[in-house]
């Protein structure tokens, strides 16, 4: 028997989605996949920058297979990946294959997609979801602690939520410790060095009524910055909404 | 001022402490520290295995100083040293100045001993603190998952808990995650591979009354263990019982 979350990758494997993951309900992860002469220095950055980075997985050198998601193959089962090249986003494209080596590592980190299903099953409307957008993600000042090459701001997810859910919201996100946990930040965009909430630096913008306040998650977009403005040789990640399905 | 926990580190630097630092109720941790051709690999073991090596922190290269315990050294501040050589323990010492190299990182794994304070505190009776001993710790069949060189079975602690105490006991350590978190067995020794209670691999041998029941928690002497049996060219660590105190 196919589980539901297989039977999604597989749909996905045969590119039959072609579009963000989020609203799925499933457990999702970021994509990151380095050169092994990398990996040390990432690996030390995650476990520096638990709430932007919360390691699910590291696969073995050269391996394709994520023990967290049966069968799956991560050369194939994310609808949009992006080659980072020398700093530069170089390609989106809708698998590797012909990027893949053997000296490759892919690292999971828990998405806050993961925690969207239980906000929804507890009451608490996501805009994002009702307008069938992607989430809105900025890019900050948020410092995030160094290791090795890697070093940067952090990015961050933004849910606009109504003030009566504020409380409920922060109380279940912070169970999620390996999907960003609570938020980083509630209101006030200009303190953590966002400028224009209608002009997110990845995903789609959401308005914000009166009632509500803009709250910000830590996002596993955040290495993705960083390879840019490091100027690392090569990196691959999930295209930003785009998750692994795990399960 | 000097915190309590300085305090005590520099008591220890001084030379004046020679003992187990078992019962001071200071968050505690056990010391790895490897030349940086091992680091890759060690920390995805402990990424595979946050039991037994729940990882508090990395240095960068060369840095004896731990952000954890502000204005230590760690090459002096362990009451005592183990030096592993080409898979032999090598020499016992108490502060490891001449083995200092530049490419050495240090890696802090939580302790059992910081939740022993809270078990006190709730009334729950620690035999070895009572007969002034160090913890019982012995070599089990629990495999480790495997991250390169880093291959092998767990050492765990063992505490004779009352009855009447184990959900209690259970549900306390459950809490702490980074002090390995819930026992990984209870009661039968031999199931986990241990033939004699009474004859520990490491630490004191505690005897065990019929109100009682041997409760085992994942032990961050595992690491010892795997360098001894995987003949890693070379490693320094606390000697077990004799950790670096945090704070």
């Amino acid at each position: 028997m196919e589980s539901e979350a297989l039977k999604t990758r597989l749909k996905i494997r045969r590119g039959e989605w072609g579009r963000p993951t989020t609203g799925l309900g499933f457990e999702q992860a970021n994509l990151v996949i380095l050169p092994k002469r990398y990996a040390y220095d990432f690996l030390l950055f995650c476990q520096r920058n638990p709430k932007p980075c919360p390691l699910i997985e590291v696969g073995d050198e050269g391996s394709y297979e994520a023990r967290c998601a049966p069968k799956s193959d991560i050369r194939f089962d994310v609808p949009k990946y992006r080659i980072y090249k020398k700093g530069k986003l170089a390609e989106e494209c809708e698998d590797i294959e012909k990027y893949w080596k053997s000296d490759l590592i892919f690292f999971l980190l828990g998405c806050s997609f993961t925690f969207e299903r239980e906000l929804i099953d507890r009451g608490i409307k996501l805009k994002h979801l009702e307008q069938g957008k992607n989430v809105a993600m900025y890019n900050t000042n948020l410092k995030c602690n160094p290791a090795g090459v890697f070093e940067g701001e952090m990015v961050v997810s933004m849910r606009p939520i109504k003030h009566r859910d504020l409380v409920k919201t922060i109380e279940i996100t912070s169970k999620f410790k390996k999907a960003h946990g609570p938020p980083v930040h509630l209101g006030s965009p200009a303190e953590i060095g966002i400028k224009a909430l209608d002009v997110p630096d990845y995903g789609n913008p959401i308005d914000i009524d009166e009632r509500e306040i803009p709250v910000f998650w830590a996002c596993g977009v955040t290495p993705q910055l960083i390879a840019l403005r490091k100027k690392l040789d090569f990196m691959i990640t999930h295209s930003p909404g785009h998750m692994l399905i795990l399960g």
